[in-house]
């Protein structure tokens, strides 16, 4: 398959495209240090480059950010900014993409687990990872040619225990090898408007 | 109990106010024909109407739109026309309304069936209403001096089949007392964080 991987310089991003990357022809996308460039904020971008990679089978995308901080502290700014990359730079993945992406394609997006277990600090995020829920089981009705749509949610990854594991007490750790085969599963499968939950 | 009632002038709304007008010091909060100006859309405006009404004991907002359309037709402005609306509009009266809030007092904010059952060109608001679950899981666990925060998601009301009932097929009307019920249910309970869903 032609993959395109966006974020394949992040955490999740790493370790899919070595596990995609000697059966597939991967094609990455990033800001920096890709093959190809792309801001997921900039719809501009993204559209650039779809045009530039053209026709593909499959599109994974492990990327976007949004803001950490209390609710008392959390300004409507700081939900705009998920808002630009995590949910709406995923979401414009899919508006754009569905006009290159070959028959029976796919599409997958990348939530996580404070769409279903808040944790301090982390309101915008829960929200973002939960629009993304609804997005993803809507849309899948709507795709043309048979493309399908999937997201995986994730849990606390290992890879990210050092960073950002003192936020997430009590939670276990997820192995990357599950993780890196749930991207398989929405890759390889028939499976579509589904969330698959990572959580350990 | 001093309620700011936002969107009274809808059809949800409309039998809010009625319902509520007789037991309670209600302050009614839209664009036009209300006791106090309020656009969502606009951050300044939500401060200006609580500077206005000053401490409240609970806020029920029953308002905000989102774009409908096909996937093939929804572009990224569709999204972002719902998101300043429904969602951070509903979202923004929370950010800013817990300055303003008295202690125990509550938020009840309004989603909707399509963040569990999409309909044909309702992709972007099955995004939001799902978005303003996540938000409200989150947000509830953050609120300080006991301030509480519920939503209420309202199948295809009663009052709404004659305009809109035809994009809903197969859905049972709900009545429109069961969708008031949810929202006292939601003020005069001790309930927190939950998304009151009233389906039929």
């Amino acid at each position: 398959m032609k993959i395109i991987l966006v974020g394949a310089t992040g955490t999740i991003g790493r370790d899919l495209q070595q596990a995609l990357a000697t059966k597939h022809d991967l094609i990455t996308a990033s800001r920096h240090n890709a093959d190809t460039k792309l801001d997921i904020t900039q719809p501009d971008s993204i559209w650039e480059m779809f045009e530039t990679v053209g026709k593909f089978d499959a599109l994974v995308s492990a990327t976007g950010h949004g803001v950490f901080a209390s609710l008392p502290d959390l300004r409507t700014d700081d939900f705009y900014e998920g808002i630009k990359s995590k949910l709406m730079g995923q979401i414009n993945l899919v508006l754009i993409g569905q006009h290159y992406i070959n028959p029976g394609g796919s599409f997958t997006l990348t939530s996580g687990i404070l769409a279903d277990e808040p944790i301090r600090g982390g309101t915008s995020l829960s929200m973002i990872n939960s629009a993304l829920h609804g997005f993803t089981m809507a849309a899948a009705t709507e795709l043309e040619n048979g493309a399908r749509l999937n997201t995986v949610s994730p849990g606390l990854v290992e890879g990210s225990v050092a960073t950002i594991g003192a936020s997430f007490p009590g939670h276990n750790p997820v192995p990357m090898h599950r993780v890196v085969n749930a991207y398989i599963k929405s890759l390889e499968s028939a499976l579509t408007g589904q969330v698959l939950k990572v959580y350990s």
